[in-house]
């Protein structure tokens, strides 16, 4: 048996997510399925992040075991020949140690989640961003970022289905970028809990579009209370674009 | 009679161009029905630049006349509101003197092209991007592209059913880009040829790719013969970004 790593990309758009599900198509069943066909070897495979319905990953982790030898250069092209009509595309692979898990040796995670504030319907954006309307005002949305930012409880941010033991979680940067009426926000963290990320940008937003002020914001994180939180931004606009161990 | 001038953004891929045909659906198309249903006056739209089918606009202009006079929230609310299904999207309206011509009067138009340049097949840039497997050779690209700023003859990048009265042109800057795997070339001139930024994109890109050296790509330019030209640039990868005047 050898452990392999992958670095995968895909548009979650037409996904139920990452993991298996019996009522729809997953990112993990159409590559386990395709590898599979190249190797007749059935695989499970374990993922950095569960990314849900929608989102997308610019660099998706994931680790599998398979007995037959295979080359880099044969299964990249050899299971990306199997999965092309699906919008997911494996960009790498690595032998890696017998024990090398994806999902807890994972060193740092990088979401970023981009936003599109102007009024105009979006085109070429469409499924890739959060269209929001009304002009944000980016001086409070980076405030209330950077409060986020270090060692804490993040309850008011965890989806009530979240299997982490505990809440507390270190976040090392949140930046907010513009260009154009494009605004990117970055997360960095040795891990995050379920729905962390589109949570606290629900947050961020709600301050940016003027229906909380600074306190609002900081009386809901310090709440540690899900039911305080602002409606988590839609998945669509969120990327996982690095895991690094 | 009131001429106004309109900035429109579009996803080119399911069109066949901006110009009206009949053998397909068309952006002028699907916007002037739009501005019909909208204000129950036939109009016709004169574009800064008449793309192909498949490529894309980040900020087409056009101009139109109408006898109502409408403001422009209602303008750009009604008439997205009527293609709210198609991958259009009005950005801006403004009245101009009617004398205005949306083509004939442009300044500056700037051209991007997008390469992705990688093994893995594109996922969320499909449709979006021209895919090219082998490494290319950027600082050769670079080279080659110097060679066509300035006023030159440009037939060899001349499609042959260029309407336009003379070959010669001013490129004001050729500048290529890169960021991880995406290489990306922004031209910029008052005016261009048909076909005349994917040709050149096409030429540029057999020299990244070792099919051409230097001396053939400048071979190709000075013939001014359209044979000598390498294969154009596939529509995916161009996108019309901003017309000034």
């Amino acid at each position: 048996m050898q452990r392999y790593k992958i670095k995968i990309e895909y548009d979650g758009t037409s996904f139920v997510g990452w993991q298996f599900q019996k009522n729809g198509l997953s990112i993990q069943k159409v590559l386990q399925d395709a590898i599979f066909s190249f190797s007749q070897e059935n695989v499970i495979l374990t993922a950095a992040g569960r990314t849900d319905s929608g989102v997308h990953a610019l660099e998706q982790v994931a680790h599998f075991d398979l007995k037959k030898k295979v080359s880099k250069k044969k299964f990249i092209n050899g299971v990306n020949q199997h999965i092309k009509n699906k919008p997911i595309s494996i960009l790498n692979i690595k032998k890696v140690k017998k024990n090398f898990h994806a999902r807890f040796d994972a060193k740092k995670r990088t979401y970023k989640y981009v936003i599109i504030n102007r009024k105009s319907p979006l085109t070429l954006q469409k499924n890739k961003a959060w269209h929001i309307k009304k002009k944000l005002e980016i001086k409070k949305m980076k405030k209330g970022a950077k409060l986020l930012e270090g060692t804490h409880d993040f309850s008011t941010y965890r989806s009530s289905s979240c299997q982490a033991k505990s809440p507390i979680k270190t976040l090392k940067k949140v930046s907010i970028k513009t260009k154009g009426d494009n605004v990117v926000l970055i997360f960095t963290s040795k891990s995050f809990l379920q729905r962390q990320v589109r949570s606290m940008v629900g947050c961020i937003k709600y301050l940016g579009a003027g229906q909380w002020n600074i306190d609002d914001f900081e009386n809901s994180f310090k709440s540690k209370n899900r039911i305080k939180c602002a409606p988590p931004a839609p998945a669509c606009g969120l990327y996982l674009t690095q895991v690094k161990y």
